[in-house]
């Protein structure tokens, strides 16, 4: 259809919000970028490298991960780990997330369930 | 908690993607922008008329939504109806949106049955 660039961009604009909430989410058991964005595939929620990591950049920025170097290896690599701020923005956010998928379904309700039009009394 | 801001943010990028497929949603059945602001409140997904009102024109200009004006009252009032493209983006938002839930639960679950940090082999 005409519509799949736009189609894109929506499914993108819809994704946006949901990545930090995952990432919160994934990283409370402590990970890599890497190891996260393989654990974000596998959960089934493709995310672009070039996105993910300026995001946990901007997150840690945020306080809402935390990030130490594992120097155990040749290279070091840096892990994050969700803060204490970070699980209670997680939690709340999933508690909105919920609140929307709550809303979407009553409205989906509302629609298949109602037949009148605007400015009929019925 | 200082992040209160922050909170505020990420819980509107959260609400941004979704406020459009809640407006397709609801729209198949057709409504003024007020009734739509009033049954969108109702479902649990309050939005404010200055950032509904912008949506909703910038939706009818993509031709997901078509608009008539209802010229029964002294004021005539413009009513819009979701169209058959945007039935069908709405329907792959709906299937998007669902296909996150999934990957969230999945993530939950993945970080409070595993207990392995980075670099742990078992």
């Amino acid at each position: 259809m005409p519509q799949d660039d736009l189609l894109d961009q929506l499914r993108q604009e819809l994704r946006r919000g949901s990545v930090v909430l995952a990432s919160l989410v994934a990283l409370e058991q402590p990970g890599y970028g890497y190891g996260l964005l393989d654990a974000l595939e596998r959960a089934g929620f493709p995310v672009a490298a070039n996105t993910l990591y300026p995001l946990l950049r901007r997150l840690e920025s945020q306080g809402l991960l935390t990030s130490e170097w594992d120097t155990t290896e040749a290279r070091p690599r840096k892990f994050y780990r969700t803060s204490a701020d970070g699980i209670r923005v997680a939690t709340q956010l999933r508690t909105e997330w919920s609140a929307i998928d709550t809303a979407l379904t009553a409205l989906e309700i509302a629609t298949t369930t109602t037949t009148s039009t605007p400015g009929d009394p019925s």
